[in-house]
């Protein structure tokens, strides 16, 4: 019997996915929504977790970054399998960067999730071929971390004086940051390079 | 037995809901994407549809408005029951102009949708009770239509002098809507009154 805990914020489909996976006679399975995710997974002690990318919660302090500790030095050695859409490279490379096993697209059949599952339960990484193209756009991220904290701070409404103080530099650099945000995004101003990294799941 | 047809953009997550609907013996549940919804109304036939309203295609050409045609138009004489975030009043809004019978939160139980389909089915309004105060700030959106369609093209990133032309009007006028939209919002600039509008679902 394989433990899963599923994390998605809708209760509704997370309930109705929950429904789909335990049919299986094999999977048992509970679900919760991000900010109860490290804390189900401390009493229920799930081999797979799997995890919708797509939340804002998913980067949030209560997030795949803590579950992923959680996982692989706390000590509780499950699995995470990331739920992730294709056109967006952004949440796809934060779960490969919490060293998700698994990867599976939000479009694939509910026979390859359960699939996924198996394949991550047993420690095999497993990786959807739709989501082969988002890999390399995850890749491809043009942005340094800075240049992000940039962007996430301006994409919040922040202006170029509150960003400079909140990251302790000078407003001139950080026109130059958001300069350098515009040109390498192929944006024409930057808000067009904000709607980008939105659209990319960047920021 | 009640035919129900399930527009949700994920194929996974609409496949898991339609099979939790599928397990009740009056329901009979089909499903399909945003871009498929018209075609498949028309050849299914449905009296309930389901409409996921957070998807951005659910407010395109082929969205609600052409399926809310269709229904009270068309002759085909199918209700709509929309699912939509409590906390997002703009697509909550646009199901009621569309003529929506049914409200359901996402975060509803299954048990809810359910019973909501049951009873748009029988031409009955249904509304969640959780979407209640969705409904009070749905009612308070505080743009005008044109102040809409400028955010709107300021948010996919038009610079003033574009919006101006696109819209056939003077840089000085599209400027002052900016500021009444920024002022109305709440918000500290245009960056920050194109998030607070996005995080609402106005734009």
């Amino acid at each position: 019997m394989i433990r899963v805990l599923l994390v998605h914020d809708t209760y509704l489909l997370r309930t109705a996915l929950a429904a789909l996976i335990g049919r299986e006679t094999d999977l048992e399975v509970s679900s919760t929504s991000w900010p109860g995710a490290v804390a189900t997974s401390r009493t229920l002690r799930p081999q797979v977790c799997v995890v919708d990318m797509d939340s804002p919660d998913a980067v949030g302090p209560r997030g795949i970054r803590e579950l992923s500790r959680r996982c692989y030095e706390g000590g509780d050695g499950f699995s995470l399998l990331a739920l992730a859409s294709a056109g967006r490279p952004g949440p796809l490379r934060r779960a490969y960067e919490e060293r998700a096993l698994g990867f599976l697209s939000k479009n694939a059949s509910p026979d390859r999730l359960v699939e996924g599952i198996r394949h991550v339960a047993k420690g095999e990484r497993y990786v959807d071929e739709s989501l082969g193209f988002g890999f390399l756009e995850a890749s491809e991220m043009p942005l340094t971390r800075r240049e992000l904290s940039v962007l996430s701070l301006a994409a919040e409404g922040a202006s170029i004086g509150e960003i400079a103080r909140s990251l302790c530099l000078s407003n001139g650099t950080v026109r130059n940051y958001m300069a350098a945000i515009t040109r390498k995004t192929g944006a024409r101003n930057r808000v067009d390079a904000i709607r980008i990294s939105q659209c990319a799941g960047w920021v």
